[in-house]
């Protein structure tokens, strides 16, 4: 049986994106090229990491990281990843409004659920076949499923700088909770911690 | 000549300590018992850590974390170190309270600095004789010293549990600096994490 798995690249103050996403800059108003450049210009030297992210049956992502429009869909929107997306199997998105499911390339679909966190998680784990699920992000979402107790392993994604206090942080109104370090592996560009829930 | 460092012990959401701190609770409402077990039950797998957060030839401080008084001083406290505190050089004190300076066992002596952090710092550079400056917290300090560029070393003692998102967070208003990560040691009760300003 798969386990509930978390990644999200962090500033060393705990953003995830910065304030007023939209189309030319999905991360918002935030130095998103320092954000990710461990996963994309360095890719080699954090291979394992990022493999590890879309090692999963299933996905669940919150609507603010599958698009920067807010609302109803607009339904010319493909997500941020072109034809061929990354996960490879389906992805739940967590909305408050109903799309019909989109399949891509490659096997992945995205579904858009209008019932919760806790519903995109179950239709998640159904999915996924006794694979993992992967929650991708973004600060909102991730929270919620911490807040739930949803995650059992926890990958932070820790660069070298501060996002100046502003934007999406992770664990902004999540409660107390105990995890248990597994690993923790740094490159240069970024800090991998990796956390899971006491007596998984 | 020495550089300036700071530690600080914080939670995986980025807590010094809670809220309400007070003589019973010098932490505040929080499970300080985790915070700093590394630190005292588990002092000899972190004894470099340890050892690296006074080796230092003067120390900067917040009153906060010198008492659990606020407004003028309580002229019989003395720290919460016992007689023989372990910094064991000249302590330069945050406040907005004057006070005589407090001699103590083994070499430590507290100054009581009204006119701000930088003035602080500049004394306890002053003191340090070449040595290194040791920044010991708390967050507001620590916060401070971060704004004005002041921190060449930064040690993140990191434990895996969060504090609900309450209390005194480190980088809370600090703007976007960007730093390098020197290294990392995890321990089984806390993660070391170490930043360097850029070209040190």
């Amino acid at each position: 049986m798969g386990i509930v798995h978390a990644d999200i690249g962090v500033t060393l103050d705990g953003y995830a994106s910065g304030p007023n996403q939209r189309l030319e800059k999905p991360f918002g108003d935030f130095p998103v090229e320092h954000l990710h450049t461990w996963m994309f210009e360095h890719a080699e030297e954090n291979a394992d990491e990022v493999a590890a992210i879309t090692d999963a049956g299933a996905f669940v992502m919150g609507r603010n990281m599958f698009s920067p429009t807010r609302g109803e869909h607009d339904p010319e929107w493909r997500g941020w990843w072109g034809d061929n997306p990354p996960y490879h199997g389906p992805v739940f998105v967590v909305t408050h409004h109903a799309r019909e499911p989109l399949p891509m390339e490659g096997g992945t679909t995205f579904h858009f659920v209008t019932d919760g966190v806790e519903s995109a998680m179950a239709q998640a784990k159904a999915a996924a076949g006794g694979r993992n699920v992967s929650v991708t992000g973004g600060a909102e979402t991730l929270n919620q499923c911490l807040a739930l107790g949803l995650v059992d392993e926890l990958r932070l994604h820790v660069v070298p700088f501060t996002a100046g206090d502003q934007g999406s942080r992770v664990f902004a109104g999540v409660p107390q909770i105990a995890l248990e370090a597994t690993s923790v592996r740094h490159t240069p560009h970024v800090t991998h911690l990796t956390y899971r829930r006491p007596g998984l």
